[in-house]
């Protein structure tokens, strides 16, 4: 997995082969796929291989600061280069191989997805998040201004924009009287 | 570009060809290709062409019902089958083919945002948007999570959760005292 990660930033996610990570990592080919059958299940793998416990979020009392910080580091690891282009590279798999999306989902977006619900429990119990607010909902609401960002216009994803969709999202779109 | 749409609703993006669309319009294959240099910008062309009217906003005066209406049309149409999958295959084209991603975001995804900003200008003004909300951020905000669901988790768009999305997007996160 390492031999996939480091080739994967030399070349590209498109360039990247079973083949080539085999001579890589001095293995045989049939090994590899014996284990992953296809390079996107390869990919994914390796990705989750890196196992940044930087995506955890932190619990100082502030659920704001506290997400801001959890996101920072998260676009700031997932959404730049190096791994930024690999990260859309792994989601347009997610588009083509029911296995890939199976296994991005239930081993990245869904703990992802438990830990931001658990957060924000906490901070609906404190008062910080209103009563009303579905958290089921949390994840789409908080991450799909990003993935947009990362995966339609594809402009950069900078903490200024973190900040700016946060501000938007805790105060609503409704006026306040 | 009839062909093309035909052709993709039929095999699936994956094994739409150059080739095949060409077989099926009775055309010479270096006739698509003067157009056309890449199947994903043929296929980008061709989903535009179908060029749906329901993509705009009405304006009733009532700015959630005129939103939950036109975003109902827009997953009806571009998330569920038959188009579903194949916009999915597009946006995996995106993320590996910079110019369907110019293309894209010149002739979808910018003209759709201008209409929500535009929609959501007149409620603003109306007072029924809040004056602090960044209309600049209006796209990523409500279309977002339905991305996030197209794309990521890839359950059901159904209205159900659109309607529970534009409930937590207008309340906001924030508890209203």
């Amino acid at each position: 997995m390492q031999a996939t990660l480091a080739l994967a930033r030399e070349t590209g996610y498109a360039k990247l082969s079973i083949e080539a990570v085999a001579a890589r990592a001095g293995a045989g080919k049939h090994t590899i796929y014996r284990r992953w059958p296809s390079k996107g299940l390869l990919f994914l793998d390796s990705l989750l291989s890196l196992n940044e416990p930087v995506l955890d979020y932190p619990d100082t009392g502030d659920v704001l600061a506290d997400l801001r910080r959890q996101i920072y580091a998260a676009v700031d690891l997932l959404a730049n280069p190096p791994w930024g282009p690999l990260y859309q590279a792994l989601v347009a798999e997610v588009q083509h191989d029911p296995a890939v999306a199976a296994g991005f989902n239930e081993r990245f977006i869904r703990p992802q997805t438990d830990k931001t619900i658990t957060r924000l429990k906490t901070a609906q119990d404190q008062g910080q998040v209103s009563p009303d607010f579905d958290l089921d909902l949390a994840m789409a609401i908080l991450s799909g201004p990003l993935y947009f960002r990362l995966l339609i216009t594809q402009e950069p994803m900078t903490h200024d924009y973190v900040d700016r969709v946060l501000q938007a999202l805790f105060a609503g779109m409704s006026p306040r009287h």
